[in-house]
């Protein structure tokens, strides 16, 4: 479901990668795309028109589409028998929908009253794998995120939007670089400001609570929470969008109840599934690959057991596409 | 001293737009640059040779132009009579040397048994307007920071890096959007890898102490201490480069001793000076403009008394050129 979108490119990308054993595909997406055709294997797939599409005879369908398609969708989805693997929002909080990291809680996938299983937010995607082996060891207290978030995070016309831009300053002279307040961007449509050469700490609108906090912010927490199953936990998260185009980056401070040395974090993260080491994570080393990569491990002197590291992590791949395709394999491994 | 340097061209042009009253105005650089004009008034002046130049009768003497020509000709120019304001890392440290911001410490600069003023690092500069008020009103005891550095602040070869490599980028076809890392960079020089759309958790080098924490986090955490005058204040610090021509900025996550609502956050901030109060700071809105921009503040649940704000800051201007002109102009003051 959204099927030609960003990230549904990728999740058929990555079916084929890791060969799933899928006897057929179909591909849907809204009546507007509905007609095109998409290669899987050695053949062409017509893409379906969701609205009228008969989902009978479905084991396992994937959700691409946004939080409004399945809202309506995935409860229609799941009722013809389907398990519905949803990437949109529509559903992470909600009690009777399991919200799974692969390799994070991936026993959360098999209770699922309602038929569906949510995807996180690729922000959260990238912070979870490294802090679980850290929690194990030592208690997750508490967490401040600084992101690094890339443009493709707001779908195709994201990166559209920075690729416009990043072009209108390249018509202007040199000089330019020193300040690019002087360029005349086209008017921003996917972001608040111009990102090209920019940074832009708001990502997602302000959350209507008082809290100053935006809704990207508050998912950070609340599906932190829920995944690593802490529902105490503390997270001040800031998130900001960067004129990368793949890889979202965090910086983490994490704070623990027990003491936590960054040898000792280097060796769990070393062994750790879904995450690479590595001296200094970038989003241009994680674009097209599936770990996080983390760095930087150092202590973090401003709290008790505090530990300060960064990650890095395709945002459309294991923030979005993977995991889910390997949420569908968790469901395989039960048939067997 | 650095005339023809990327700081020492916006400190002529900040002399201009504040309309210093120099009687003479006498440009130093390298014998690589020496003998080159630059405009100054109506006039033309021609670089000295800083390596055999007559110091005497100099008041006041700007450096920039690195920490080895500071280390070398600063004690010279002083001992010649004039106040040396050094824009380098060579002296910040120096318990005989004083580290102003105009802002927040002006009373230190009457204290220099040196002669020599010392400007902080551009990250530190763009912290510590903002924290001022807010440790007065609350007592500043801990910071986590994250930084969004541009790439002007490893000079004019930094700035030239990131526009040699987006236009190798834009070379290549679309589709390269979503995957930098199929383009091949020319060799990193000012970077220790490809900074166009990308961005890089190591800004300096690796300190050699066990810490695994870079020079740059190292002095943001020294010369905080130092100008707020907070000996054990506690800092964890990840300085992060960014595909951005100029204007850092940072995500700083602060504890107070004492309860500080993010509403009287806001109240003190509007009236500091320095600061400019504003929903979403961003380098591109500060770049060519004096005043730190603040925004994005809110509680940190984390710790107690945790205030979590953005801040963007042009790193030439006030995170060199400017503030070296204002300790100037303290220095006149104390001539009336």
């Amino acid at each position: 479901m959204g099927a030609t979108g960003q990230v549904g490119g990728v999740m058929r990308q990555v079916l084929a990668e890791r060969e799933f054993p899928a006897e057929q595909l179909r591909l849907f997406a809204s009546a507007r795309s509905a007609g095109r055709t998409l290669p899987w294997r050695d053949e062409e797939i017509t893409v379906e028109d969701a609205a009228t599409a008969d989902y009978s005879g479905l084991d396992i369908v994937l959700f691409s589409a946004g939080k409004y398609t399945s809202i309506e969708l995935a409860p229609r989805v799941a009722e013809a028998g389907a398990v519905v693997i949803d990437n949109s929002s529509a559903f992470r909080m909600d009690p009777d929908v399991p919200l799974v990291v692969a390799e994070v809680n991936p026993h959360a996938a098999a209770v699922r009253p309602k038929g569906i299983i949510a995807n996180p937010n690729c922000t959260t995607m990238a912070a979870v794998p490294a802090l679980r082996p850290l929690h194990a060891e030592a208690g997750l207290v508490s967490l401040v995120v600084s992101t690094y978030q890339a443009v493709s995070g707001a779908g195709l016309a994201g990166v559209a939007e920075l690729d416009e831009q990043v072009r209108k300053v390249a018509e202007h002279a040199a000089g330019l670089a020193f300040d690019g307040a002087a360029v005349e961007f086209p008017a921003p449509r996917s972001f608040a400001e111009p990102i090209a050469y920019n940074v832009l700490p708001l990502a997602g609108a302000i959350v209507d609570d008082g809290s100053f906090e935006t809704e990207e912010e508050q998912k950070l927490r609340n599906e932190s929470r829920k995944i690593l199953e802490i529902p105490d936990l503390k997270v001040s998260g800031t998130c900001v969008r960067v004129p990368v185009f793949t890889g979202h980056s965090l910086q983490m401070n994490a704070r623990f109840a027990r003491p936590i040395s960054p040898q000792r974090a280097r060796e769990l993260l070393a062994d750790a599934p879904g995450v690479a080491l590595t001296d200094v994570p970038t989003p241009l080393r994680a674009a097209g690959r599936d770990p996080v990569y983390v760095g930087r491990i150092r202590a973090d002197e401003t709290v008790e057991n505090g530990l300060a590291l960064f990650c890095s992590n395709d945002n459309l791949r294991k923030g979005a596409a993977l995991n889910a395709v390997q949420v569908a394999e968790l469901l395989l491994a039960e048939r067997r």
